[in-house]
């Protein structure tokens, strides 16, 4: 394979998720990931396997967890991927070594690419203060609020801080994340922290 | 019956919830409304009835809907509730009709009774400011964020604006609720608006 047909060889990415994940919010950056030569792993606040859901009120898949978050270092991956549906963020944001582990990513400058309702997580971590991101629309007040500068795009890339609104972006938002991921760190991120 | 037995006797409720409002969060809080003599209708965004859900993940029963919000005025109630589920805020707020509706019953200093993820919706129609009030805790930066003093609190009573935690505060949510919306308006629903 060509070195431009791997552009995420040697790369580990963590995607972090819990129950109420959008299902192909996951399964698709996932493939990307993937087909692009990462190595993924799904990172939990709960052991075992996470309930996927479907335009957020039916059930989806079940989802196996390869790592606790407790037990993962942001040190160890090349990038973090935030997922939507409602109910996952909303789940994270209450555990603080979720937030923690999010945090992380943004003081390393590696890249962080979140979904729909992901970013609900980056402003539980609080680091949307001056960045520029897009989210599903009725975050959109929370982003603002938390001092982010939202944007109506399918993708907003802003120093390796990638977010799209919802899984009709999932196109351009699985092409950015790639790409960002691929250039390494993003000094950038760390206007965050 | 005795008036003390039945203190909403004459009084008219609006319930404001869509797909994937917490069944319990509607049920409960809706019979004792109506054992406190109140009539009460449920106002929505879609017609016909919506999803309930429990925990957030599990679909519960449909419940009828009464009247659409864009037929709705809140002159026409004598106070609103607003129970959670994290998908259904998630939603009403990204209607400009459920969100205008919120605002007029502060606007016209009528109690306002909201739970769990109930606040988003507040939140939305930026009603929170100076106001102090609780919600299920995922939603607490969010209100911190948009100028809300947060308590944690089984309820919280705030000049006619009651608020709750979570399903395990019902009990003390739906005596307060009862007793904000015996008592009246109250003026100082005025400073959010």
């Amino acid at each position: 394979m060509a070195a431009q047909q791997a552009p995420l060889q040697g790369k580990r990415i963590a995607f972090l998720a819990t129950d109420g994940v959008e299902e192909i919010e996951y399964t698709q950056p996932r493939s990307a990931a993937e087909q692009a030569g990462a190595q993924v792993e799904l990172i939990s606040n709960k052991p075992g396997s996470i309930q996927a859901m479907q335009q957020d009120i039916n059930k989806g898949a079940t989802i196996n967890v390869d790592q606790l978050v407790t037990e993962a270092d942001p040190a160890d991956y090349d990038a973090l991927v935030l997922p939507g549906g409602a109910v996952n963020p909303d789940r994270l944001r209450q555990d603080p070594d979720a937030v923690a582990f999010v945090l992380g990513f943004f003081a390393e400058a590696k890249p962080v690419a979140a979904i729909c309702h992901g970013p609900w997580t980056l402003v539980e971590a609080d680091v949307v203060e001056g960045r520029t991101l897009t989210s599903y629309p009725s975050l959109r007040t929370d982003i603002v609020n938390a001092g982010g500068i939202w944007v109506d795009a399918e993708v907003s890339i802003d120093s390796g801080l990638v977010t799209s609104r919802s899984p009709s972006d999932l196109p351009a938002f699985c092409a950015s994340m790639v790409e960002e991921i691929a250039e390494g760190r993003h000094v950038g991120q760390l206007m965050s922290v």
